[in-house]
């Protein structure tokens, strides 16, 4: 099952998507968010889908996709979970997750533009698999039961700039992280019974240039595990993200060139679906 | 002007202190949100004042004391801005803020119990005053425009769990910093015109024995210059909390035992009230 919201920024319209078709799900939610995911709304849409309650959004090729969930309460981000991309960024893999937070503010559709912010000269990409919680969570007593408080899998782009996150943080990366628009997230929702979480392609290009590919059965720690971890540690809300890492092939590595006004970033994950999105210098963009 | 919320756990009343009375501010609005916070609040309670729209509520001293705002949509904390704090945990005092994140469902009422971690050995107590934004914030061009951004000041206590922060974190200190009931907040949220906010004593206690006491003249970074700073590289909303970092006397410092099941920490900041919490034992709160 795959979810979407459609419309400006602010007033996205919730669907779920049934094959080529956009169903409005107004009728049973006013958005895809905690209260929804925490709920049986798998049941709830196969039941409305089969009782044909859900009307088709005509114009839905026309409207803007917003992010696939709404405005999480917290944003949590796993670093350095594939060994070569931690190779590439100068550390040793880690013996346990390494945790930041982005704030939730970050999150913005897939394709919106996305603004270099004043004064980067070091704007990355990091194509990354998002699980997206569907109930209240604490003290898992095992990875195998992180399994029943997943409400879905999504593509995001964890888009960092390596000076703030780096060099003038003391160390703290978020100071990186956190620019507005800099968590391109969806198109979709996908639930965890349409995607084999642990071996999914995930890629990303510049300006058509291939950069990213690699494979999620790559993750130092799978998505079982990080959500016993973090569990551990934090109580995770019904409609929180949790960003899984990033493989090889990002601008930090010394490889490629850092991201300029025009550029355009592309990110996919096998059955996660695909974005684009322009990068607009923060002059440019005023 | 103080605003309050009186009352249980996801239900509690908006409240502005009037001297001994406390008054419902449900005329104007349903909670100290960031909506509330980034009008013209002050201007609206003063005219519902003197028109006489606010009702008393009489039995205020038997409600329990929530967080003076409602769950905020970001908690960025400043690290090590107090230098002798810095030095008796072992760093240099920074040259540039650095930022770390605490998840919102932290926020709690300042006399809320704190459950100790699973698994804990080392949670720790400090005390800080905390920035809560008025008016969305990006790029502010000085310091001096960070006054027009800030909606008030609070009292908070930053509960950190330092074998989480430190040893198990890779260096990124947001795992011991964000466990559930780790981020006391309140009793008030106090209008900028009461406090001077670069001269406020802040001192905290354990079981009545002194621990921190210090002053916000201290700080590395004052309050104007962590706003226009934050702004570089985030946007900040309405309603937002800044936690600007706590002065030496934790027990990081090694000079004092860190909290057990049953201690009682209380931190107070001059202006801002005082704060009680019973620490517990994850075990015996369950």
């Amino acid at each position: 099952m795959k979810f979407a919201r459609l419309g400006a920024p602010g007033s996205e319209i919730p669907v779920v998507i049934d094959g080529d078709r956009h169903l409005d799900l107004r009728p049973l939610t006013s958005d895809v968010n905690g209260d929804f995911l925490s709920g049986d709304f798998r049941a709830r849409v196969t039941a409305a889908l089969a009782a044909d309650e859900l009307r088709e959004i005509a114009d839905a090729a026309d409207l803007r996709i917003g992010s696939p969930i709404a405005r999480p309460s917290a944003v949590i981000c796993v670093g350095m979970n594939y060994a070569a991309h931690a190779a590439e960024s100068g550390a040793e893999p880690p013996k346990i997750p390494i945790i930041f937070l982005k704030t939730p503010n970050t999150v913005v559709g897939p394709h919106d533009d996305v603004t270099i912010p004043r004064g980067s000269e070091k704007t990355d990409w990091e194509v990354e698999l998002g699980i997206v919680i569907g109930a209240r969570t604490a003290y898992l007593d095992s990875p195998e039961e992180a399994d029943a408080h997943i409400a879905g899998y999504v593509l995001a782009n964890d888009v960092s700039e390596r000076t703030f996150q780096i060099e003038v943080s003391g160390g703290q990366w978020s100071k990186g992280k956190i620019a507005a628009g800099f968590n391109p997230t969806g198109p979709w929702l996908v639930t965890p019974d349409e995607v084999d979480v642990d071996n999914l392609g995930l890629r990303s290009w510049v300006n058509g240039e291939p950069r990213q590919d690699s494979n999620t059965s790559d993750m130092i720690f799978d998505v079982r595990t990080i959500v016993h971890h973090l569990s551990q540690y934090v109580t995770l809300e019904p409609g929180d993200l949790i960003l899984t890492g990033t493989p090889q092939g990002v601008a930090l590595s010394g490889n490629f060139p850092y991201l300029k006004d025009g550029d355009v970033v592309e990110v996919e994950i096998d059955g996660l679906g695909r974005q684009s999105q322009r990068f607009t210098a923060w002059e440019a963009s005023r």
